[in-house]
């Protein structure tokens, strides 16, 4: 498919690894043809920069009032094969959850045709809320795994896909394979330690889940009497890496977290998730004090929502619940927590080369957002600045506001016949 | 204005004080010239009951699939004022953030064209988002305050107002005025005895706010020392009576839950601006099984949300908390917050009389709720039963899944031109 050779002036809203969030009014982005961002200049002269730059000033996109572009938005973590009963059966905690809902449904993904309908639908409405980049944990079935992979591929989602066959690379520029045991309560030692071994020989990423509830914590105890803790149930396996996210960590300690950063291996906050099942409440500050990667994770179904937008409100709110219960808790703001959806995701992902800002040479990952989309859930009375308009859209905004979707400079959203 | 004189038939779904979620399939429901309900029958012939009850066969009003009609929404407390800045500011406690934020803001309400255009914005939103009933907080200036209540009677939502004039009744049917001292610390006890005078004399409803956080109990002790408790405060200006909200009331002892009890006064949980705040978690459980009237508010704007929807799922994860802080607490279920954000706010608001289930002989307010609505933001993989689809809808619908309202039998929802 061919790239957007393109290039933009207006507001551009996203984080550094310095600034939680930067806000560069006026400024001229340019994509190449690889899709790639070439240039990315605030306040020259369209004339000069169009010389230096080689565009032609009247192919210009001119962004409106109420509009900025801000980096598309990863999900860390979200099982797509629950996609299909998302938003019901939140009345029980984690491990009574899975056996009645999660597993009866996950086995129906044997069915090709089932799997096509649900993966299409949730690529769909994932990409249309702005998760650019997903992390998705597929089934145990591997020819509808392939088919995710395929899925997102056609719809030009960025993805890592849990489950496809773990002895070959897929084909797919933007698609990757992840390794992926469920967690160590339904894994044995010795499994874990063979897929350790996969991800080693072939350099792959690892998905997991880790400490989501104190009831799973208790049982992984028993299960692995000979590790010192959960997370050295995977150490021991070598499923720790720079190429590793584990979902939840409620119940971390902090030498659990030590462990965490000397391994490189990063956290996926689901707060909606935590929530819903009553799992607990992720001390994100103290996972950032320590220094470990961390993005944020829809964990559909176990959260209810697809919507990254979600997952940026219920992390503030798990932050300021934190507060409540201890006045000194520093609680995330809303541009810290605008990183972690962005940037702190791709960095989770170890896909931070490509993805999670506007910085030149990275790949043009980007939504293209009117706050002031007619139609929209938003009403404006006067015109806020753009650091208003952004904490709006992340509080109040929906798919309305999200009027283009760039992945690696290809518009994916609205979507083109297929 | 004229009445719809209308039947629908299909699933209808609402609360009952004995049954927290009642569905009635197949049910025929009949809306008479005033606006009230005149039947509702579950499995009864359309020909017999046409005769019975007086209306043509062929004029029925047939729901389709993954459709139902549920009651309306009651907001219990809203400042329409502050809805300017919702989705904003939400980075200070409560006291702060009054001195900061709300107070300039409420300064610009005495300018009647700021209020035109933010008080039609908010009974618009509230309207399309389903809030039949809003409990408003207006500002100090009586013009713009019955600005609101023209605004809210002409788009037809029922409305309490706050700040009109407290000694003449409004003219409107769905709209009446509402004692509203802001809360204690702004007050002095004379002023406050006095309203609880003005109130009593003309038997008018009453909203405040109490124990919304703890540095706000601290200061009400100081400043009423002769107080046993804030409830006290009130109840000694007699301002507690059957037509009295109070917002928040997070940090109330079982002590004054008991005299709320006794003397009828209602609670009107806040989760959004709870959390956005970090003022408290009110324990909603507790206060059931105190007996007391509860309803949800959004309090926009310390909610950033104008939406009863969020409310809702808000008020599901304050209840989650309190399960991940004390595993013995007793979860909300679903069907428990629907009745809050219905029936339970026209109890709170002693409007029970008039709304907030499909009880014979009440007003006609009700959404047509459409799972499936095209474009809408929620995807079907199969047919779901209606308490799936009414579970959906509270956790992932929106205002495009509302596809009619109706207050007292009047469609509000689309707007018409006026
Ligand atoms: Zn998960
Ligand atoms: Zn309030």
């Amino acid at each position: 498919k061919k790239k957007n050779d393109n290039t933009s002036v207006g507001t551009f809203v996203h984080s550094t690894p310095q600034t939680p969030l930067q806000i560069l009014e006026d400024a001229l982005l340019g994509v190449d043809t690889r899709g790639k961002i070439a240039f990315i200049d605030k306040g020259g002269e369209l004339q000069d920069l169009s010389q230096t730059f080689g565009f032609s000033p009247s192919k210009v996109i001119q962004l409106e009032d109420h509009e900025f572009f801000m980096p598309g938005m990863v999900d860390t973590h979200i099982h797509a094969s629950q996609y299909s009963y998302a938003g019901t059966a939140l009345d029980m905690p984690l491990l009574q959850w899975l056996n009645t809902y999660t597993f009866p449904v996950e086995s129906r993904f044997k069915d090709l045709q089932f799997a096509h309908n649900v993966y299409t639908q949730v690529v769909k409405r994932t990409l249309r809320n702005g998760t650019t980049t997903a992390c998705y944990f597929a089934t145990i079935h591997t020819d509808s795994s392939l088919l995710l992979g395929r899925i997102a591929h056609d719809f030009g989602q960025r993805a890592l896909v849990g489950k496809v066959c773990m002895d070959r690379n897929s084909s797919y520029p933007l698609v990757k394979p992840v390794v992926t045991p469920r967690f160590a309560p339904s894994c044995s030692e010795a499994l874990l330690t063979q897929l350790g071994a996969i991800a080693k020989n072939n350099n792959l990423h690892i998905q997991s889940h880790i400490s989501e509830n104190t009831e799973e914590v208790k049982l992984v105890k028993e299960l692995f009497p000979d590790s010192e803790s959960y997370t050295d149930v995977y150490h021991k396996s070598n499923l720790l890496t720079e190429k590793t996210v584990m979902a939840h960590g409620c119940h971390l300690s902090d030498k659990e977290l030590v462990l965490f950063r000397e391994t490189g291996t990063s956290l996926s906050h689901c707060p909606n998730s935590n929530f819903s099942l009553c799992s607990g409440v992720l001390n994100v500050r103290n996972v950032l004090n320590h220094k470990v990667k961390c993005g944020l994770g829809t964990d559909v179904a176990g959260g209810y929502s697809s919507s990254m937008l979600d997952a940026v409100r219920k992390a503030l709110d798990a932050s300021k619940v934190l507060t409540i219960q201890n006045p000194e808790h520093n609680t995330l703001t809303f541009e810290e927590v605008f990183r972690l959806a962005t940037l702190g995701g791709s960095q989770a992902l170890s896909l931070d080369d490509h993805t999670g800002n506007f910085e030149v040479g990275k790949d043009f990952d980007a939504l293209r957002v009117n706050v002031a989309a007619p139609g929209g859930p938003i009403d404006l009375i006067q015109s806020d600045r753009p650091k208003n308009l952004l904490e709006k859209f992340l509080n109040l905004g929906d798919d309305r506001n999200i009027m283009e979707v760039f992945v690696a400079g290809r518009k994916v959203v609205p979507f083109t016949d297929l």
